[in-house]
């Protein structure tokens, strides 16, 4: 079935009813909306590339579901309330059922946040999918990179590296049974964006960064922001039974730079380390402490037995 | 040369200094903005595809320049002042003098209009170019489509068809003198988004829009939100001596439904008629009137003997 772009849109992708704070949602040429008085606004972009952030055969409702996630992620970890987002997807032709299933994986992660798609663009064009998200914070409360302080606990949400061990079974690099598979396929094309522990930790942690290139990496932006240094535990970090199994060597690489994990990796007083457990309760995810930040740049990383090693691992960059 | 992604974003999209609005730029999850007391956003998201919206060929510059200009143009349309904007970039390489070239045309229009550049994404990818925009105007008065009123004139600025012209001697339909064809092609590669009118425009437009499908199509939807008609004089939208020197079928396809255009197309009311002339002349752009909003569902073109006619053409649509 061939539909035109105006009829792709309305039929898919233009709810009705009023949405909080969208005064002209989809069908102008641009989407009006009324900030909240006292509050900033929190703004990411994150473009999704089929064979580089998923693969050809992916289920196109978690596709949406990622692609909003993603965002939503980048929302969570500034402590933001999701607002409003605007899609611009190209596809390769005007699909109705790919395009119902999408727009259900999405809508059902949206409405689940309570956000509303005020706009976007659609296009021919090789598979790509670029959504804006905008959230709001009281002024000056958004949680940033750079208030790390030294003595600091740094905490980590969730569990980390299924995402990245999915991707070694489909590259071929490991095998898995298929029901841990399919758990960690899961992980990997519907990460749950912690955006009620991202407000939970509003006004506790002081540094905030979600974990989408690898933790050594986004751990490694809050540091060099703040100015300070840290100790990490690298076997503290949490990881899933599953995970558990394998080689420790596949264990680190995963965790320490697996990518794609969607967690939120933050730092909090230690003075504070029972209110930051109540937030993690009250947003029903785990928060584990798996470090510190002391004064003394770099990052030394722990194994179990306390001894300093090199992971020697990267972060990862699309074009390397 | 090979550059990272973090590389490419440091060195040809980070730029110094302190912007008005923009509390936290680009390098945290989110920027973070700060909104105008008694203002409202407006946003607006475009996608460009190689092949689709722009020729492989196109000079980067201007690539960079057109990209950021027809997201302008919707900031133009509904009246508002440009803030921020967000470019997500799929890069075929991390090609760094591609990117410096793109950055430049991108920067020397953002400067010009008093656009930051606060945030967005870069990832390897079939080359594809998504920005978001978001500008601000009191609240209440962002003109929208839906406003136009029966007795209103209906005015168009600048000129039209030039771009249509490009894309046929591109395709080799027809044949331009290199003068003429440089003439046509800078109104495709680097339109000028109309900023400075839609502001002259606020509280004196009863409804706009911008003409980036062609004329007929975008008036149309002008026509559908405000639920009103229209009888338009085809032979007075306004045209270069260039088209107006082509056969007067070509000279109707460009103007009518030639799509690129980035002018404005607005409703006033006819007692405004000299106000909007002033608008026009402040704005540094020739605003001509083509036609009137009228009861009578549906639009009527008329020939320069005042005689009806079916176009017969179609607006672009991109799946079509």
């Amino acid at each position: 079935m061939s539909l035109g772009e105006f009829d792709l849109i309305r039929r898919f992708f233009q709810r009705p009813g009023a949405q909080p704070g969208v005064a002209v949602g989809i069908g102008d040429d641009c989407a009006v909306l009324t900030p909240t008085p006292g509050q900033q606004w929190l703004v990411s972009s994150d473009m999704l590339v089929e064979g580089r952030h998923f693969l050809p055969t992916v289920n196109p409702a978690h596709l949406g579901h990622k692609a909003l996630a993603v965002n939503l992620s980048d929302l969570a970890a500034c402590g933001a309330t999701p607002r409003a987002f605007f899609l611009a997807l190209a596809l390769p032709r005007a699909d109705a059922a790919w395009c119902e299933t999408f727009a259900h994986g999405l809508f059902e992660l949206a409405d689940r946040h309570g956000i509303a798609l005020a706009g976007g663009d659609t296009t021919a064009g090789p598979l790509n999918i670029c959504i804006t998200v905008m959230g709001e914070a009281p002024t000056g409360q958004a949680l940033l990179r750079s208030g790390a302080q030294v003595g600091d606990e740094i905490w980590v949400s969730g569990q980390l590296g299924d995402a990245r061990l999915a991707l070694e079974a489909f590259r071929g690099t490991l095998s898995l049974p298929g029901e841990g598979f399919a758990q960690a396929r899961q992980a990997m094309e519907c990460p749950q964006p912690r955006v009620a522990l991202g407000l939970a930790l509003r006004g506790l942690a002081t540094a905030a960064i979600d974990v989408s290139d690898g933790f050594l990496g986004d751990l490694g932006h809050v540091l060099a922001a703040s100015g300070v240094g840290a100790t990490l535990q690298a076997e503290a970090l949490p990881r899933s039974a599953l995970l558990a199994a394998q080689p420790l060597a596949l264990q680190r690489l995963c965790t320490l730079a697996g990518g794609d994990d969607y967690e939120l990796v933050f730092t909090a007083p230690a003075a504070r380390h029972a209110a930051v457990r109540a937030a993690g309760q009250s947003a029903g995810v785990t928060v584990t402490p798996v470090g510190r930040i002391e004064a003394e740049p770099g990052l030394r990383v722990l194994d179990a037995a306390g001894q300093a090693f090199e992971p020697g691992l990267q972060s990862f960059d699309h074009f390397k």
